[in-house]
């Protein structure tokens, strides 16, 4: 069996490693664009602050460890085109004029997404996306050799707040920009203004509900400024982080369905076309709590599906429910973890919820440096049930969301989580957990009504 | 209604308050023979370390607070015999002769344990139980005025292992001796051993299945060491943690079942006598997971225990389901988390299980500052429900235990969690979070079955 996978990172190596240790004779070629492979995404910002030092650090496997594993690893090798009646792949392979054609018997999708480009921006020198490891070195080495002063990062998303953080920890004077209302959007408005809130106080320049319009540029073409629908403010770097959206143009034409261009599959990665599976920033997953398909680009998605696929080329179907959109991220000493369906995705559901948002501490309050921390609860008013959950408070804190994430996996209730019994030490967390306080606050509203 | 409520710490302080707020009618009197009330035991390796400075940290409320907020609590009353056909209960009172008598209609027992005693060292100076925020105060004072170079901590439990880094860091050489095989017994043993081999490693003395026999003392009658089966170790302090049992010895006649001392209650503290409840460490709790009373004298089961007992009092009985004997422990940067049953309670109760003890990393590889820990999951063979977890590593680990402890109350099985969706962040976890990974290896041990 000829297996073709299109993508070396996340998903498209699980895949390969899957297949490889499940069918031994099959034959894995992974078709990847880029000249780096196998790199942790998540680790850009750390990256790019100087936390992590060495880039080989942010790779898990290198080619020729890939290689050696008996994968038939192609970098510098960029599928246009996919034929799904004669099951062939098209690439153009660097430095070759003529395009090559591959055979499959199955196929694999793991080619990513790309953020968002603004117009107003375009062809600027200093401005940068971060997908791919070549655009964190970009920025990396942009900083070290123009050392901008001033910075703007466009996007108040997970990685666009870590940013933040990052050039201010290079002692750039970094700015966030967020046309949206809020600050990670996928956390309501009383949670995502608990950091932003903090950091505002703290002196950091965020600004929400505020839209790039263009940039200025020096003589040189380098940007020097960036333009809102409220004001002007410096910037020698910007970044960009405004959402990602799928690489899938090159299926145009080929019945692959996709929805805003992420490619629609099953709880496996199986696409409509037969012999066809995609995963990653490039596909929709299933959410098992709100029972369809969404389109939620994270790492923990990413290396699922790539496993999940590989399985279903081996013929084997795991425990595998779906995504429950658990997310954590810190940034200048806060940590914020959610599971679940917030406020706006139960509304848009039509599912009638109540929630609670208590305030508790994140050790005993006599053990020293305990420090607020939040936890909110979201639960169908009906019966209880958890549905959604928002942690937020200093480092550390985004751990807590585990058990909560259990909770709603598990189908539990309020009421379950009022008494349960999470252990207990001091510096971690009071006798009764901050999951059963605020969970004992949820049922008391339950029996108000 | 005429509730009275014996002891005022964890347990009787929460049964009162819930009365308090439940039945606002009820005349609630709250009798404790110590002058301390309501104080946090389990801070107590911190406050005689010196890390919690202030005595009165450790307290949550006080005694005025207390009568302010509507109890009658009277401290110097000691009760020695309840009559339960009479519905009294006699104490001495402090500074009094004459014995008092009191009615009640409805009685929380909650008069707490004390650790069992080392007859060869009975009467030495120098050498502390440590029950109460009496004891701890006096081990502070005796530290602080008597200087003493050398400590033995008996006893290799939580409160042992806190212990021994509490002496250690106020540069005392302190010891410690545990008479089992290994410390930290509610761990199995290759759990146990992680955190023994590393402090060992480190030049910490702690000594297993080892047992002390008696003590030295100096003309003043000052212990100056301790003498054990195996040896002779220079001690000027010592503090004995070798296990709590139950102070009910004045219940002795009153047909209040107990077990080892320890009273026999239902899932709602309610004991065999009408009208007559207990809770906390005199206690036995119900383990969910066992399906039986166990005795665990744990702050988390205080507590829990006293709010029950008050709703019980108020005729509500909230979603309650038992202790799983969650529990968490730190010492010396390290720490661990236990929940549900270990190997040897497994087979005590005849089941049949397997395990996986997976060593993981605490952050991403790459992330600075990554540290070995390590996840057990103890499951059904039959099924892979799992039944027990222990988590093994630096600090923030116990935290981990959290998700396994709703995944056991939940009945999840290992094959749930391989896939369950954890969040990440690199400064915390993978994408692969370590739960996933350890669950991952228990699915494949039992397919290979």
């Amino acid at each position: 069996m000829k297996v073709i996978i299109i993508g070396a990172v996340a998903t498209g190596l699980s895949a390969a490693y899957q297949v490889r240790r499940h069918l031994p004779e099959a034959v894995v070629t992974v078709l990847e664009k880029q000249e780096d492979i196998s790199y942790g995404a998540c680790g850009f910002p750390y990256f790019i602050e100087g936390l992590i030092r060495e880039e080989k650090s942010l790779i898990a496997r290198d080619k020729a460890r890939v290689l050696q594993d008996g994968i038939d690893l192609r970098t510098g090798w960029e599928v246009t085109a996919v034929d799904v009646q004669k099951k062939t792949v098209t690439a153009k392979v660097a430095g070759e004029d003529a395009l090559q054609q591959l055979p499959y018997d199955r196929l694999v999708i793991a080619v990513g997404g790309k953020s968002k480009r603004i117009a107003g921006l375009a062809g600027m020198k200093g401005v940068f996306p971060l997908n791919t490891l070549q655009d964190a070195r970009e920025i990396k080495a942009f900083i070290e050799t123009r050392k901008p002063k001033s910075a703007v990062v466009i996007g108040g998303g997970n990685k666009g707040v870590e940013l933040l953080e990052a050039l201010i920890h290079r002692k750039i004077s970094a700015r966030l920009v967020e046309y949206l209302p809020r600050i990670l959007g996928f956390y309501d408005e009383e949670v995502s203004r608990l950091l932003l809130e903090r950091l505002q106080k703290e002196g950091h320049a965020l600004h929400t509900g505020e839209k790039v319009l263009q940039g200025k540029t020096d003589q040189e073409g380098y940007v020097t400024a960036i333009l809102t629908d409220r004001g002007e403010y410096p910037a020698e770097l910007v970044i960009e982080t405004v959402g990602v959206e799928p690489n899938t143009d090159f299926l145009e034409g080929t019945g692959i369905n996709r929805e805003k261009g992420a490619i629609i599959t099953d709880l496996y990665g199986r696409t409509n076309v037969k012999d066809v599976y995609a995963g990653g920033d490039c596909a929709m997953i299933y959410n098992a709590l709100e029972g369809r398909n969404i389109y939620m680009p994270l790492g923990t998605n990413a290396n699922k599906a790539g496993k999940l696929i590989g399985l279903a080329i081996a013929g084997i179907e795991p425990g595998f429910r779906g995504s429950q959109v658990s997310s954590m991220v810190r940034c200048f000493g806060y940590e914020l973890g959610r599971s679940g369906v917030n406020d706006d995705a139960a509304a848009a559901l039509g599912w009638v919820t109540d929630s609670v948002l208590v305030r508790t501490k994140n050790k005993s309050s006599y053990y020293p440096g305990s420090q607020e921390m939040y936890v909110k609860l979201t639960y169908l008013k009906e019966d209880g049930k958890l549905v959604g959950a928002q942690v937020f408070g200093p480092e550390g804190t985004a751990l807590r969301i585990q058990g909560l994430a259990v909770a709603i996996y598990a189908g539990l209730k309020v009421q379950d989580l009022e008494y349960l019994d999470f252990g207990y030490i001091p510096p971690l967390n009071s006798p009764w957990d901050s999951i059963n306080v605020a969970a004992g606050k949820a049922t008391a509203k339950m029996k108000r009504k």
